[in-house]
């Protein structure tokens, strides 16, 4: 009696049946610098023609336990557009626009149907950032994972030309911050969060979130959204000093990457209004107000840096987007950043 | 009494102590194309200008659940550098060389030392390949992975030029194939070498290798080898018509990969010995010889497709190279790969 792979748990023929499938997917995503097909070693990308003096952005990140929520709620076309969004706004922040991206999908058991739902996810939001989705790794590691749980890891190259890197150098003490509105938690808190709706408040995916008259699975899923198509043009015209995406450690854990040595930030918590969902997990789970800024986005999921006098046109310009910015403090001397209230 | 994210099982400020301790290692890596520190949202990077007409060629991979013989025997040094070999390799195979590397390591708790293990790992093998370590994520995501376990992936960018390409289209019939040796198992089949290991055989890590007088943990986790290096001087040369890095689907599910359509390969399993690992997992696990192929390098880690003509001159360039290079088939009109013997 001969041992295989198949029945040690890892399924190849499923693999390759997965792979087929995701092959339309990502041709979907191709543009004219893409090279090459799925199922090479490596993707090929040509370095675009109309980048001057080329540098490359490149950002690695995960979904963290916001899968969990998605395992809970059976739902799986969500997950790969946070991931895809969220390494697009990390490297929009140095100024850069994306190229392509790689997923890498780690799973016990090899379920097509979840994983062309997870990849369904990621082609689309590459095709809404004008992102190739060249390749990825899908794994299958049987008593590494469950059968129906995963892990979802994204890579993102993208370029911009050397002389409209944002590195933290355009930026003065008395520039103004704006913020642009959260689309809910993004992609960062969830292990609190979940541990307040689920643990504390005894709620189960389907029930009905309280104030917000929507699923909890729905609530806790909602899309991390992508800042590229509305902040694209102030960056072209170079109207933009720094950009900060509040992600893993809130305001005080992320604007201070973008600002230079010797300046720091005053934010007027008293500026916005957290939505509900925040207020929400605040009250129900009795979270320090400090810790609830350090861990959640609190409804400002991305911050502009800009110059005084740009501060009316570029909000000007951000509503006639759709958007809802507000100004919610300035760049100062010193480091970090403290609240003024 | 309130809730923490701390207490909800996530520390940032390990978190920040281990990217400190990270911050020197991945300086080590750095190059003069690299623009910039770790702690940026996204890692900058010049496209080299001695490159002409770059491509740029890009790989995501895991190291599978040859993280859980790391686990058992406690060691974390060596599974960065098999992420790493792994994918220098990939990209290897399309005649790029690396430029710059990311990894995502997700974790239950964040042990400082295990992390710091693991990332030392990286950065070596980042540092033999010239590989810039550009950026990457950790994540805690604890109730998702257990305290003492983490996945670990990785993806590289290289480039080269767009006449050095290797795309199949240089391969013909009556082509040669030489083998070069792996360095054990790589970071494939460990799903099945755990079962017939620890299960069958009913082996620890700790315990001797029958017939190897090795550490069985040692065995597991001998390093995945780097190609880079030996044949990077025969691609500058334009010596070599293709290569296929043998990994997950063994020298049938990789060789084919890199054939153009209408071409496929005869492999003479004769002409090279399998190491005693090899036949150990056969004879212990009752695994069909095909199988065996399927799941396994069988000792062939990388395949160089060339010229008759260049047959003898690259065999003694890369025995001069230190290597044990040998004739293992050939290139025939078809498709996939049939078995000489």
């Amino acid at each position: 009696m001969g041992n295989s792979y198949r029945e040690a748990g890892v399924d190849l023929d499923a693999a390759e049946r997965a792979k087929e499938r995701l092959k339309s997917l990502v041709a979907s995503t191709r543009d004219e610098n893409t090279l090459s097909e799925l199922g090479l070693f490596g993707g090929l990308y040509a370095v675009p023609g109309d980048v001057e003096n080329p540098i490359l952005v490149s950002s690695a990140d995960g979904v963290g336990t916001k899968l969990k929520v998605a395992f809970m709620a059976g739902r799986h076309d969500t997950v790969g557009r946070d991931l895809v969004n969220h390494c697009v706004n990390d490297i929009l922040v140095q100024g850069a626009r994306p190229l392509f991206f790689l997923d890498y999908l780690a799973t016990g058991a090899m379920d097509e149907s979840v994983v062309t739902s997870v990849v369904t996810g990621v082609a689309l939001a590459c095709k809404e950032n004008g992102c190739a989705l060249l390749g990825g790794e899908t794994a299958q590691m049987p008593d590494f994972y469950a059968d129906d749980e995963y892990d979802l890891a994204g890579f993102i190259v993208g370029a911009v030309s050397r002389s409209k890197v944002l590195d933290g150098s355009r930026v003065g003490a008395g520039d103004v911050l704006i913020g642009l509105g959260s689309s809910g938690l993004h992609t960062n808190g969830y292990t609190l969060a979940r541990k307040i709706v689920f643990e504390q408040m005894g709620l189960r995916a389907d029930d009905e979130m309280p104030e917000l008259e929507r699923p909890v699975g729905d609530v806790l899923l909602d899309v991390h959204r992508s800042y590229l198509n509305v902040l694209w043009p102030l960056l072209q015209e170079e109207r933009i000093h720094a950009l900060a995406h509040v992600t893993g450690g809130g305001i005080p854990g992320n604007l201070p990457r973008v600002l230079p040595l010797g300046l720091g930030a005053v934010v007027d918590r008293g500026s916005w209004t957290p939505g509900p969902l925040f207020r929400l997990l605040q009250r129900a789970g009795g979270v320090d107000r400090d810790e609830m800024y350090r861990v959640f986005n609190m409804g400002a999921g991305m911050i502009l840096v800009v110059a005084k006098d740009q501060v009316d046109p570029v909000l000007q310009d951000l509503r006639a987007a759709g958007e809802a910015p507000w100004v919610m403090g300035e760049v100062e001397q010193g480091k970090g950043v403290r609240y003024g209230d």
